[in-house]
């Protein structure tokens, strides 16, 4: 079964996903979120052991492997020979609540799972309230996007195959001022960093946001570009707006 | 030859470095650096075609390939047909010269290539005057790396396999105020990101900056968190400081 994990379509029928390596394996213990099983190779080393045991601790059922098997399962180059089978618990974004100050994130079909992984570590290290995936993104649960997450996904609500359209109607009739990433808006955004509620709207580097979207958003903003290129990298962008917004 | 451009043996060996992709060869024609011949594949698409015919107008070779010899030469997984053989003109670090406001960013042994052409692709779009990668860092004409700089690597010098010990401490005596990035630093920043002359110095996510180095620093900067994680990606936190220096 755990060789399914590594699609989606496997994902979605098993309605499990893997987390590899010791380090990411604890964040996921620590969630709290439902674990089905442990997968330890025979070659685990001994930090990978140590997380192991707290697994067992928590009576979750550990399966030892050959380095052979484990390899098949693992999408890891250098793998510490540990990976969790986990649920995903789905967060509805229609369920999201907000306080009087929040911050939310929503991405238009950013495809390449490492940057949606390092947008969600972004967000979770400024304190963002919830991060919206809309329907043409790298799938949360693929195992790159886990890898690049360094266990952000585990702090923060993401929500996957959000309509987004709808999902950003409904953020502004909170309250959210919604800003969008774009390389024709405004260069001067603080007003919109000090909103009580703040929702930041990011398309893909190639692709931008869809139109339908960007013509939701309360203004477009454009990071000045003081040299050369085209466009900076999403993650890169979103840091840059996340660390001036104040939520 | 051009096989051998995948390994960093054949690339010093034969001094030549491979680009890929309609747009990134087209930076690099731009760019006026040296190309000894362009490969072009029987399947190109008519973007790339267009490009190639720029090349011949400047009188540079061009191999036309079967598919199946160019899958072997490429690295791109969905490759548009194109792959220039550029010479790479070393810039050596002792020889930069910089005006009265100048930005400098070094990297320590940040090995992964992805990261360090996101944070060259950073600093060129931030107009950043020079990037000096220490020796542990992943090999700037590693075709990962060179992907992932967007083109900024032909937009800026990027000085390679240079002594940081010896770089930092001349450029300190050039007057740059040198920031290193931790987590353990200062939350503020803004007078060394007014400085006249600022160089930042980022080190890898996993071991951070070596101790020599950050000796070296006239302070340690972290980006503050307002919520979980042990760490940001470089290249975001490359963004954050580059936005917030003037230069």
């Amino acid at each position: 079964m755990a060789r399914g994990l590594g699609s989606r379509k496997g994902r979605e029928e098993s309605g499990l996903f893997a987390v590899e390596g010791a380090r990411l394996c604890e964040e996921l213990l620590d969630s709290g979120a439902p674990v089905e099983f442990l997968l330890l190779s025979e070659f685990a080393d001994s930090a990978a052991r140590r997380v192991a045991a707290e697994f067992e601790e928590r009576k979750i059922p550990i399966l030892e492997t050959a380095e052979f098997e484990f390899d098949k399962i693992s999408d890891t180059v250098h793998s510490q020979g540990l990976l969790a089978a986990a649920r995903w618990q789905e967060r509805r974004w229609a369920d999201l609540k907000f306080g009087p100050r929040a911050v939310a994130l929503a991405l238009d079909s950013v495809s390449d799972p490492g940057n949606v992984g390092t947008v969600i570590r972004t967000a979770a290290w400024f304190g963002v309230d919830a991060v919206l995936l809309g329907r043409g993104s790298a799938d949360l649960l693929n195992p790159k996007t886990v890898r690049a997450t360094m266990g952000g996904m585990f702090h923060l609500p993401v929500c996957r195959d959000v309509p987004l359209a709808e999902a950003l109607a409904r953020l502004k009739g909170q309250g959210f001022a919604l800003g969008a990433g774009t390389m024709d808006g405004a260069t001067e955004w603080s007003a919109w960093a000090r909103s009580s509620r703040a929702a930041l709207l990011l398309g893909s580097e190639a692709h931008g946001i869809a139109p339908e979207l960007q013509a939701l958003a309360d203004a477009r903003y454009t990071i000045p570009s003081r040299g050369a290129g085209e466009s900076l990298n999403v993650a890169v962008s979103a840091g840059i707006f996340l660390a001036a917004v104040s939520g």
